[in-house]
């Protein structure tokens, strides 16, 4: 466990150090919470936009992408019911004057409880050395039950309250256990009350009023209230899905783990419309389906699992997650909800227009069930990259800091070398380079030794390295290196094109969505 | 004129009508100002911000792209500027409670003024026929000239005045010619007052105090703040730029031309960080690479200009536009400035930290130049389409509404259409789809006469529609059709692939830039 805080405390350096994500506006010291893409991390996640969008769009004959403005009609939300339900619960320190989310105090709370278990387990590992059994002693050490069945009884209060919305009791519970303010250290708590998530602000200047309008919290809106307008231009016949990329705000009070979590932030949506009563069966086919997209990534099975929702949000009769092992554990990576006609029907009853299909097929119209796939383009690339990040020890007893990033999402594809900076070798190296680079996102490096530059080529995940040395004037051939083998082979300037090729083109790795 | 019009209203009923764009939010009588891209629009805008980034990064060694979040440190809009001067002059009517830009109330009256010299024109023309010349009758007509010398004289006095900032000048102009609000006919008006065009948000909600935010109105300061760390970084060496796409906001009173000029809109810059004294000939390189690039798109030089600048921004030591002709007329689609050293050490000063490049080969350290070149998603969408919108009649005597778009942009680019519906040709059509989609967005369409299904791909500017027939059974070869020339070929089903690359893959387009 400290082990991978270490790992994540290097991946987020390495992210700034090269060109990957850096804290927005860094120079007047960051806002919190929102990070901006230097230039290797916007061809990263360019590179995953473009490999969901080919995946759900282009491949699938009936899902269409749109993309709609951030900007929606104010009763947008009403209707999805996030002006009245889109709230965190929210706490402050008299003293301190801070605000805290009152279930995460309650949370934090437990986790202390948890670290308990922790250090008796150390403890009795330490002990008794092999002989521990981790599992055996949970199950019956008496401090450790305890602590455990208290941990519980919190949760499971926590989570009655919440879903009763008895904020009186959440409160009560904050002062039962006697939580303080980690600043203040005080315990002279404010009432518990809800506060929306959504970011306001105001269109136009009129001279009577401003219209009040939302930043959208989701993208998938913008799909409902074009259901209609992409059906009939598009003449989709249901099932059919519509797809869409982009940015997304929520205004989190407790917004942490670096890019996991942030305020502004991308979706990749795709809301798939179907007749009422087949609502199981898309569900498992897309819960299916988007597990297969993840794996043709090749970031290992055991990397991903699904996690079923038992509580249900308000639009869902289904949820799944694909789960993710972050380096702090298996989170959320995306998820797969079978929401019903609860948004549709929504969008009818608050805009007064009818939102059905005709079925030729049933020969009746009605207002389509929808299962959605959401996945975070934020969160999909700090799997890519904390999956990716290693630090390797040669054989020559050297390290190196490598980015095993699939090579069809890597940000650069070939970084083409010439040994030496004389004898007319950078010259034809950059000649490869203009050729290549109609293609291809192709890096040149003349400076340092060429063991330095593989290392900087590793760093940013470069999958081939091409070098240009005194054989190439006398046969037309280079040396490419692979980053993860780091092996070497000859071959000749010309085929230089389809090698790269046949490591990076996206059809072939999504070819192996049919064979995972 | 007024057939410009005519044919820019078809456009925008077209663009509906076939799934390009549509008004945000239309089920909630749509936002101002704000629009949505369906799905032929949203693969447009797509492979157009596409076609921008290999042109400006992939084949460029010195330029790196980014991707920056929207919100940014509020100090950022100081330092640039726009907290303090980025204003609209506005007046309000007070009885019609209607607020207004007052400069647009003025120029409004002066385009009648100038209609009045059109109706002249056109007396006259109908009365000398053949005879008439334009441009004598402009310089001898007594009436015409008195016109033409009021026109004159008020927007010089507009524009002295705004330059000033006395606004108490802009009122006296709009009450001396009398020009009254167009909803309540009255002359009776506020002030006229500065209005701040960037949109507010609030971060956080701490107990004592949130966050003002702007929504960025411009992607160019997500690029200033970065600059030092993207130079490091990438180990840049100066002349490098720095690109970037995403999304902008100004809260425009008077937003109009349907996506011309919007609330939310997608901004395509780059800024290229020079020796300072280089700027006049960087600034020229990069307004004719730019033109180079809006020509190889074959758009037809004539329809673009340079429009210097005379009066320059503040930030500005040139400037020039890339105008396009509009169906309203030559108006700017993309700006290219030599913004000098204005945002970096304005940044430096309001963040307190060194924003400077160590330049080997002066040995020195400064801060760099910028040339920026800034181009409108939205707009060169629009110029695409508007300019690809035609009408022709055809041999037969019938008519077809054709999207000339250039084929490396189109949304669809081939169409697979089964002759008929049976005898197993809608299999082998749909084999011939499942092989291309991995490489091309292809469509796929079985119902109707091939005719009706040609004109359907014609109006969503697919620009090769393939027809498998009876005799492909035979000898596995299909019709291929050509948009524009509507001329028909027999070709191999495995030959399709190499065909359709050869019409749409973007780097042979790219290639025309360095012939053009």
């Amino acid at each position: 466990m400290a082990n991978q805080e270490e790992v994540f405390k290097k991946v987020i350096s390495h992210a700034k150090e090269y060109g990957f994500v850096v804290q927005s506006s860094e120079i007047y010291d960051g806002l919190s919470a929102v990070y901006d893409y230097a230039q290797n991390g916007a061809e990263l996640k360019k590179n995953i936009r473009e490999y969901w969008w080919k995946a759900m769009v282009q491949l699938n004959q009936n899902i269409v992408g749109i993309d709609a403005a951030i900007f929606m009609h104010p009763t947008t939300w009403k209707a999805s019911g996030h002006v009245d339900a889109f709230n965190d619960p929210l706490i402050d320190n008299k003293d301190s004057k801070k605000r805290y989310r009152a279930d995460v105090l309650v949370e934090d709370h437990v986790a202390k409880i948890e670290a308990k278990i922790e250090k008796e387990v150390k403890k009795a590992s330490k002990r008794f050395g092999d002989a521990f059994d981790r599992e055996q002693f949970l199950n019956t050490n008496h401090r450790v039950l305890d602590y455990q069945a208290k941990a519980d009884a919190i949760l499971k209060r926590l989570g009655k309250s919440l879903e009763k919305e008895d904020l009186a009791d959440v409160k009560a519970l904050i002062e039962e256990l006697g939580i303080v303010c980690p600043l203040s250290g005080s315990r002279n708590w404010t009432d518990v009350k809800q506060f929306n998530l959504m970011f306001g602000t105001k269109l136009g200047a009129t001279a009577d009023s401003a219209m009040d309008l939302y930043l959208r919290p989701e993208t998938a809106q913008g799909i409902f209230v074009n259901f209609l307008n992409v059906q009939k231009s598009g003449r989709m016949k249901i099932p059919f899905g519509i797809a869409q990329v982009g940015k997304a705000f929520r205004n989190e009070i407790v917004a942490r783990q670096f890019i996991f979590r942030m305020r502004e932030f991308e979706q990749m949506e795709m809301q798939f419309f179907i007749a009422p009563g087949t609502q199981k069966e898309w569900y498992e086919k897309w819960k299916e389906n988007r597990m297969k997209w993840h794996l043709s990534l090749g970031m290992g099975e055991e990397n991903y699992r699904f996690h079923d929702h038992e509580k249900l949000a308000h639009y869902a009769d289904a949820a799944a997650d694909i789960e993710f092992r972050f380096p702090f554990g298996f989170k959320e990576l995306e998820g797969i909800h079978s929401r019903t006609d609860f948004d549709l029907a929504n969008h009818e009853k608050y805009s007064g227009k009818k939102l059905q299909y005709f079925d030729p097929e049933q020969n009746k119209s009605y207002v389509p069930y929808v299962v959605e796939t959401s996945i975070g383009l934020d969160r999909m690339f700090l799997a890519v990259l904390s999956h990716a990040y290693q630090e390797e020890t040669l054989e020559n007893n050297t390290s190196r800091v490598v980015l095993k990033i699939p090579a069809v999402l890597a940000p650069v594809k070939a970084a083409i070398l010439p040994l030496v900076k004389k004898d007319g070798l950078p010259e034809i190296a950059q000649k490869i380079v203009d050729e290549l680079r109609w293609e291809f996102n192709i890096a040149y490096d003349e400076k340092d030794a060429v063991g330095r530059r593989y290392r900087r080529q590793d760093a940013v995940g470069t999958p081939l390295c091409i070098t240009v040395d005194h054989d190439t004037l006398k046969d037309d051939t280079v040396t490419i290196r692979f980053r993860d083998s780091m092996e070497q082979k000859r071959v000749a300037i010309s085929d230089l094109s389809a090698i790269i090729s046949a490591e990076v083109d996206m059809k072939h790795w999504l070819h192996k969505m049919d064979t995972v």
